[in-house]
Order: structure tokens, then C-alpha cells, then sequence
């Protein structure tokens, strides 16, 4: 941590910086400038005594320096992560391909979904038991009854479950039914449900929040990990940005980056992130491109009948078309020029002169 | 709801929508255009089922009229709402000035604070107990000893009390000693959490999401009201964009705009809206002005020593010019080319030719 | 500058570090915690070299501590400047209103609108001649029969007037007709056209960027200080945020930080920042509550009919509406509690015992 | 267009927006629903006109149903264009990599980049003559020098080059100079300057503002399609969001997006989209994963000395790690359980009973 002092700061303001600095179990050391003088806070005290600086008199601003996640941060554990459900490995070399519909609405609706999207190589099923919904109008969920036709159809497909949790209440008896327990984007920083999660041997799916930085979603994950349970995947949904044609924007360049600071898998979510059909195949190709460990991604046998999130479910041909998306070669670069250089170049020289 | 065929929408696509519109309990009406074709959804049916067409074949975008809101809409009750808190009325012809730390840190802290926001001319005390953190290392607050703090403040000085709630767990408790409950940013859309507090009978403040648009933001006061509570206050605090100078960006339009919206009292935070002590009284000043029922402040004996939030809050003596700021009168308005226009301009306007 | 090493940096790495900060022109000065060194260049040379050293092996980033402008800052000019436009004091003890319509779009619509702004009490004209407009079909501007109109209009009310310049082409008919040149938003990084407007003996109206830093605003403005022009007058104009029930997010905490930061006059435009007539009073009286120097509001005789912005402009009636507001007392400040408390409160304490 | 009525809008209120919509040149088309009537603008009119209503009496809003583009959508012209810029075709099966300083500093600098990039297999050259700098005390370019030692590279190693327009008055010169000229982030609505562009016969490199929708982007193409240049390719680098990791958050959907919307080629910037040399190599693989035409890339002989943008920079070394990047396949999904689940999952099962 770094306190600046601003170009007016009286050497009592500075003293009294320094001490505070000491008190808050801190080295100081100071720099003076030739306009100001800063002073560093260093080895390892109370963090926040030293941001709380920001406002005594004479400081300009505090800056800190070290990243503050810890349990998440590749320094403290350099190798990745491989979080185990049931029997698939996210995190691992293979890319996991998560499917099914944003909500439970029938067995006979899971059933078909759940068949449909292991043919076409999907290794976990998804399904919304308690829905998180904007309206209070809108399907809440089937809640228990979603999570017996989700269990009756792992056992049936052999696909493990992965469903969203909202509420401390609901944990156990989730845990009872589902492999691995998801906490949606609107619920990333809802620290009372992340402090109960971190005490449950369940793998926890960690949404981004629509507005959290990575930064923020990373601490969002320390919670799990400092309260004790390592089985944490990130997953990247979009943020909120002014663009409207889609529904969020899919934050790619974070996922890489997710990847770079934390040993945690890190997974995608391209219906969320685009809000669009017709977006899913080329964003789900991206996001594997981008290193994602792997893909959450809604289908529905009939998405225009859907109880929610029609609008970015895809049909069971629809996934199909984007599986087969996801195994084609990458698009060839050009290297017309180079060769064709000097034959094309003398021309355009000649013209230019 | 209006369905917009595309271009290249068949005679059989526009059909498919028409039927599905009767089955959603709509009647259709067709609108040909020269280039395409749109189908209104007339009456009352089931909303989601119109919006899943969006995906239907030959169907461009799905629009959607009508506010989705309903109980906190103003069409629904025109008269502004007043919400009392233990003898303070939130909504009346008085700004109400809410006051007190971030968090609950001692007795001595806490008291201190309400005599001195209460002789400063606040008329309700703020604490925290249960403290939303970003980090799981951050000071998490008091908990129950807070809330034993608070009531006794209030006793003392008289002041009601809100403070906030995070988990539905703690729900029972908060009301035993509290006079209204806080919903934070961070769980505007933790249903869980608002269809619990719909069935309390204590008034709750809750405040707007990082990322929630004024829209989603009544959507969740209408969890509230739908369930059974109609004391609600919304509490504007400041959105997520790319401005880093400020911790938020307060978006006083939409104070004024959610009380064109709805009939329900709206204060706004100006420290968590702004993140700056330097900007408070401006901010507070031009809240008031824009027409907020109220304001919430955070102040703390000694900001730099603060567990939690230094950098936004104020001291007491900090705290005393931000009220005293609330009223002066506005700037006046120059009426100075008008009255000096025929002595100032004939020059000008020579020059010019 | 502070150039932070990462955790794993070789002496060597630290050492070649320290011989680009003298290199640059600065003093290195070395701090070693702990788990990391930090190195701080003190005194001033080539700050872009040490940004650079961002990529240099073993840093992990670069910190700037100083504010990057210079001549539009208060440390170097403390006292407020006054930008007078041909009578007309921005800056002053009062708020200048400067109205009119989005586009000249015809003598008797510019004359009228002139009159009718006069006489409800503005003292600046605004039209558009050279419009930017998103769409290319979209109504363009009438140039210089504009300039020529809104030059009339100015000689018959004696109210000076500002429009809008899109290119270094149109700088010299401009100044020739108009008082006061205005950047729009879509041009504050228009750095051609900054540079040439740095040499003009007008005042400039800076809008600030839809994205936008405070800090990139006031970069821009002292491309026009630098450059020569100190005419500068800053105006807030809403960012693009994710909310759409406004056109922009109007940010008037913004307004507040550039007059801490800057000595140059801010105003606000309440018809861009909101893009509704029916915010646009409450916006206007929080903007002077926040410390605006002056407001540019657009007015049209007929909205419905303007050839472009007409959801945002006034009629004549709406704007006198407008002005009443700006001189409407702020709201009383309730002190309920305060007094009733003795009266009050033992009945809640009993209540709740 | 649909003029959506107010719930209490009166028949004359209906009748006049009936009568605006047919002065408009549009046919009127009125849907009375239980609780509110609509009136559809079919034909084809003024557009503003409609749009203006939104402020008629007892109009509530107008929501417009078709795209405001015309000759960039795939609607006019649905097989995709090709741009050729001097031997290279953007937009063609094969992924063109342009690749270059931020800057042109020297001959020396440009040769050496130039000479490296085309070994490692790009195939045009880019490099800033006229720089915008966000500060005026930056580097602001070499100009007509750059411009000259740009042609002498472009001659000696028949890379086509690309450098910035910041200006009308620029434009003549760098035709002269230039294979292709690009229109830089902050002037996207730059509209004197893509008004001019638009009669020139060279093609343009558009990139997206960092605040503008896909729609605007697309609107801005309009303006040099609809001004007689069709030689156009879009550039993504990434628009301005809360996250402060990453210099920009690139938007990767918008890619596929606007070749969805549009038939013009769409390249990625993956420098400028993240700001951080460590994600290059990934955020590269996903842009052409998402159908990228292109890729324009930053590189320097030594970062750490770039006169601009070196954060974002890669040294040669670095640039060929990421050109070897672009070739590796896709990484491999899993179908793990699909196959191990008969083994696997009855134990699971039994566990869960």
C-alpha cells in the first residue's frame, strides 16, 4: 500500500501518516519527491486501516499494490485446478460441455433435453429448480419436484446435475439432489449464501455478476475458499454494458484473464452472454478459443414455448449445429502478400509514384 | 406486446404467431406494412409466452408496450405513498436525513454519532451489523451486538434505527430490534431474501443495484408489495459505469424518474453514490433538488479509523456543514444580457460585420 | 510514477528498472518490502517512459500518482475563472441559461424560439447550423443560412450565441457569426479540431465524451489551454450507461469533481443527460443544486415537429415551467423526529421491548 | 414505426397522431387494445417525424420496428463483400493479420518491425503518422515523415499499409501514402471527416467507437456507403465498461453480430480490446473463433520503449508466439461421462439414495 500525500501536505501530516502507518502493523517508508512525498506501508498489517488514510489530512489517495484475493491467486498455488463432479473433470484438458433448459418444466421436457444433448455430447445436464426471476409475475420454478426429475435423470443419462441455489434454506435439500450447486450472476455477492456454501462437500458453479469486476468475482471466490471448499468453477455470463442488441455483453478477454490470476477452472456461458440464438454457436467456438475450460449452454425442445429464456434457448438441432461448430478447424490465416509480394507490389508502387 | 414479422416471414409464419398469440390468451391484430408485417397481442394473457416467440419462425424481435410493473406503479395508486418509520414520515413534504456509520463498531462510536447527527438535525440513525464485504477478510461487522447497540441508541436519542439485512435467516431477529431493514445494492435481486421481507410488518428500504436499471429495480420493490408489504422505500446509490474518479455514479435522473414511475418515497445515498467525503454536500444539495424524499449519510467519529467505508464518510464537523448546505438557497439565475442587451450588444454586433 | 515489481523480480530486473527511471530523466528511489520492491521516480522527465516500463520484465504495472493535466488544474490556477461571452459571465456568481433549439431549422422558428427564451429569462441562444447525426438520412443542418439566422437573432435580442463547429473547415465561418463554438460530445477527442480551436480568439463550450473520463474531459480542455484558447467552458452531457429508460446517464457529481479539479466554468445540459422533457426541471434545478455554472436546455416551438431531438426539447410554456423551477426554494428539511422523540419514542421502546 | 398511446389518451389525442403519421407520408394503422391503443406508421415517410411524436400528447412512446441502416445490411446485399486493399482481400476465406507499432518513430523502428511481422506471416503493415492522444503533452506522431518511411516499408517489403486519418485536411496526403485508410475509435461520429472518406477511392478501416452500439458502428459505415465509398472494413477493439483490469472489454459478440447484420468484412483489435500483452494470444484465437476477418495486432522492436501504447505491445518474439497461437487447433471436448457412465454413475447413484 501506497499513501500519497498531496503537494500541500505539512511534514505533521506526514508524521502522522507514518504513525499511523506503524500502528496499523506496518513499516513505513518514505519517498520524498521534488512536489510530494509518498509513503509505503510495508510487510503485512491491517489493510484496511491504511485505505481508511484515503480521507486524513494531507493524503491525496491511497493506492494498494498486491492483488488482495489469496486462496484463489495462482502465486499461492501456481498448478491448475481440476474440480471433479461426479465423475467429469472440469479443468482438465478436455473442454466440459454443460446443457439443458434454463428451467425444469416437466419431467417429460427434462427427459428429452437430457437425452438429446448426451447425443450430442454433452457431459452434465443443467436445469433451474428455483429460478431467480425479474418479475415477480414470471415462472418462479418448480423447486423440489425439479430437483426429483433432474436426479431421476442423471440416473437415467448418467449426466451429473448442476442447478442453482438462492437461498441459504435451499442448500441442503439441493445438496441431497444435484452434483454441483450453481450461484447465479444476481447472487455472486450475496456473502450469507457464499459463507454456507463454503462449508458444503458440493462443487460450487460460480457466476460472474453483472457488474462485478474480476477482481470482485475472484473475492467473491475467496469466500469459498478461505471458509473451506476448494471446488469452485468461475463462469463468465456477460456484463452490463450500454449495447442493447444483445442481452449482456459476453466478457471474454476476462475469462483468459480469470485464468491468468486465479488456479480455478473457468467456464463460459454463451446464452446468457448473448441473449441470442443466433449468436451461441460463434460466441461457444470463441470462448473454447479463449481457454475456457468449458461451456453452460441453454436448450429446450421447443424453445418458443419455454417458460423462460426462450429467447436464448436453443432446439435440440440448434445444439447439434453448435457441437459440430465446436470441433471445426479454426479459420486459416492469409498469407497471400507474403508470398504474392513481389509480383502485385511494383504495380501498386508504380501507380503510387 | 407486439410481434414484428420479418421481411422474409411466410404467409404460414405469420399464422403460427397468430395461433399462438389466441393460445396465450391474447386476441391478435394484424398490421400489413409495405415491407413486413406486425402482430399486436390485445387484452390479457400470459406475457412470457408472447415474449418466447421471439424465436419463432419469421419473427424478427418480440416488443413489449406496457411497463411490467403493477402495485408500485403510479397508474395503478397516482398519490404518493408516505412510509413511517416509528414517527418519521418518508414521502411527506419533508427530506428526511438518515445518519450514522457504515458499521457498528463499539458503543462509544455508535453513540457518539447519533447525539451528534441528531443535534446536526438528522431525524434517523444508520449502522451497520451484518456487513456485506467484497473480501472475505474485511471487517463483516457485529452482528447481534450491534443490534443491541442500535436499539439502545434509539432509546437514548430517540432516533429509529435502519440497518441491513443479508440473509433471510437473519430476518427474525433485525425486526426485534430495528425500525426498518435494509436491502443493500448487492441484493436487490436476492428473491429469496425479498419474497421473506414481503411478509414482515416493518418498513424496508431498498436500495438500487449496481447494475439494475430503474425498471428492474420497481420489479423488485413490486416482490416486496406483491407479497404483502407495501412499506417500501427505494434508495438510489450510485450505478457501475467506467468513471473511476468516483466509486459510483449516482444517477439523480432516476430519482426523479422513479417517482414519476411509481408512487413510492425515493432518498438517494450520496457516500456510497459518490465514494468521496469531498462531494457529499453537493451531491446531498442536488438530491434535495431533484426531489428526493430523503438522504442517508454515512458518518463516523473519526473517518480515518473507520473499519469500514473511511473514505466516504464524514466527521460530525463534516457532517454539520453538509446539513447546514441543505439550506441555502439555490444559486440565482444571471438575468444579465437581458436587462444589459441594448448597451452591451450594438458593439458586438458591429464588430461582427 | 511508481513502478511495482512483481514478487518474482530479479535483482537484475530491479536494477534495469532503476537505470530506465534516470534514463527518463528521473531520480529512482527504491522501497524494499517484504514480498516486493517498489521504485518510485521522483522529480520530472519523459513520463510515457516510464508508463512503458509497464512491459519492462519483473514489473507487474505502473502507478501515476499526479493528475496528468496541468494548466486547466486549481493547483495551478486556485481561483475560478470567468469565460465572458460577448456580455455574458460563465463563471460568475449566477447561473447563466443558454436555450434554444437542437437545429435552426428556419428564421420565424429560430426568431420565435428567441424571443420566447428572452423573455422567460435565458441569456444565451444555442441552434444548430452543422449537425452531427447518427444516421446519414437524418436532417444534416442548414449551415450557413443557419449561421446567418442565428446572427440575426442575436442582433435583434442582444443574446449572444453558441453553435456547434464538426470540423477544423467550418472554424472560420463560424467565428465569424457566432459568440461561442461548441465542441459537441462526439468530437471532445477530436484532436484536430482541438488544436485549431486552440487558436481562435472565441470562447469554447467543451461537452464531455458519452465515455468519457472527468480526467479525459479535462485532458481535452487543456489541448485547448495548451494550445492558447483559455475561453474554456466545460459542459456535462450525460455517459452511456446500461440504463435506456433515459438517453444518457447524466452525471452530476461530475459536475462538482471538474470545479474541484478545475478552475474552468461547468455547466450541464439536462435535455442531452436525460433526453426527456419530463426530467428535464428536476434535472435542471439538481444541476444548479450541484454547482453548475449556467444549463443549456433545448426549446422548440413545436417539438412534435422538430427535425431532430424533439422528445428532449421544451416548448415555450415547458421552459418558463423550467425557469420558475430554478428559483423554487429546495425542499424543507424535516426535524420531526428530533423534536417529537421524547413524545414518540417510549411508546416504540415499549412496543418493542 | 409504432406510436404506442397512453393508457388515458383521448380520441382527439389519437386522431392527431393519426393525421401527424399521414402528413408524414406513412399510411396509419390503428390496433385498439383493452387497455391502450396503438397506431403503426406503415409505408415508407419521414422517419423523425414519427419519431418526434413521442412528445404529442398522449403518445407514450415510439418504438421503431426496422433497422435505421440500409446499404451496410445483408437485407440489400446478403453475400458478403470482399475489400482489396492493394493485393490483400479482408473479408475473403482467409484470416488477414495486420500487424505494426502503435507509432511510426523511426526508419529504423518501422523496418525492423515491418521486416519481422512479415516473416512471422502478416500480411499488412500498420503504423501511426498523426497520432490522437489523449493528452496534448503525449507523443503526437511523425506526420508526413511517418507517412514517407510507412511507403519506403511498404515498397521494400510489399506489405500493404494502413495508418489513421485524424483529419479532413489529412486525408489528401495519406491517400498518396496510404493503402488503406482508418478511421481511429474516438472518431467513429466523426461525420465531417466520414463524409469526406466517403468520396475517396481508397478503402477505410472503420473501428467501433468505444461507446457506440452496434447500430451506431453500422450507421457510421452508412455514412461512407451512402456517400459512394463501399470499400469498408469494421474494426472491433473493444468498448468502455467498469472493468479497470483491461484497458477496453473487447466485444467479441459484436463481431459476429455485425457480420450477421451487415455484409462488410469485421476485423478484431485485440491491443487496443484488452491493453495488456498477456492476453493477445488468446483473445486473437477467439476473434477469428468468432468469425473475425482479421486481426490488427501492436508490435514494437522493444515495448518498454514504445513512444505510445507499449503496455500493449509485443516484441517480435511475443508476436510470433501468437501467430503460432492462430494455427493451433481447438482444445478437445470432453465426452468423458458420456462413455464412462455406465461405470461411473451407478455408484454416484447409490451414494445420492
Amino acid at each position: 500500500m501506497i499513501v500519497n500525500m498531496s503537494e500541500k501536505a505539512t511534514e505533521a501530516e506526514v508524521n502522522h501518516v507514518i504513525d499511523r502507518i506503524r500502528e496499523a502493523g506496518y513499516q513505513p517508508h518514505v519517498t520524498r519527491g521534488t512536489e510530494r512525498t509518498i509513503v509505503a506501508a510495508v510487510g503485512s498489517g491491517r489493510r484496511h486501516e491504511i485505505e481508511a488514510l484515503q480521507v486524513a489530512p494531507g493524503v491525496d489517495n491511497v493506492v494498494a499494490i498486491a492483488q488482495p484475493f489469496k486462496l484463489v491467486s495462482r502465486q499461492v498455488k501456481p498448478d491448475r485446478s481440476i474440480v471433479h463432479v461426479n465423475g467429469v473433470a472440469i479443468g482438465g484438458p478436455d473442454v466440459v460441455v454443460i446443457a439443458g433448459p434454463c428451467s425444469v418444466e416437466s419431467r417429460e421436457q427434462l427427459f428429452q433435453t437430457a437425452h438429446a444433448i448426451k447425443r450430442a455430447g454433452a457431459t452434465m445436464l443443467r436445469g433451474g429448480a428455483y429460478k431467480p426471476r425479474t418479475s415477480p409475475y414470471d415462472f418462479q420454478g418448480l423447486g423440489l419436484e425439479a430437483l426429483k426429475i433432474l436426479r431421476e435423470a442423471r440416473e437415467e443419462t448418467g449426466l451429473p446435475v448442476v442447478t442453482e441455489v438462492m437461498s441459504t434454506e435451499d442448500i441442503d435439500i439441493i445438496c441431497e439432489y444435484a452434483d454441483m450447486l450453481q450461484v447465479g450472476a444476481r447472487n455472486m455477492q450475496n456473502f450469507a449464501l457464499l459463507r454456507r456454501l463454503a462449508t458444503v462437500n458440493k462443487p460450487v458453479l460460480l457466476k460472474r455478476g453483472p457488474s462485478a469486476t474480476v477482481k470482485e468475482w475472484l473475492l467473491a471466490a475467496e469466500y469459498l475458499l478461505s471458509g473451506g471448499n476448494r471446488q469452485v468453477v468461475l463462469c463468465e455470463r456477460g456484463i452490463k454494458t450500454f449495447e442493447t442488441e444483445t442481452r449482456n455483453t459476453i466478457d471474454l478477454a476476462a475469462v483468459a484473464l480469470a485464468r491468468d490470476l486465479s488456479h480455478l477452472p473457468v467456464i463460459a456461458d454463451p446464452s446468457h452472454g448473448t441473449g441470442k440464438q443466433s449468436l451461441i454457436a460463434a460466441v461457444s467456438r470463441a470462448a473454447v478459443a479463449v481457454g475456457a475450460d468449458g461451456l453452460i449452454i441453454e436448450v429446450h425442445p421447443c424453445p418458443e414455448r419455454a417458460l423462460s429464456d426462450g429467447p436464448q434457448s436453443l432446439d435440440f438441432a440448434g445444439f447439434e449445429k453448435v457441437m459440430r461448430a465446436l470441433v471445426e478447424p479454426l479459420r486459416t490465416i492469409s498469407t497471400r502478400v507474403a508470398t504474392a509480394a513481389s509480383a502485385v507490389q511494383p504495380e501498386a508502387a508504380r501507380k503510387l509514384t
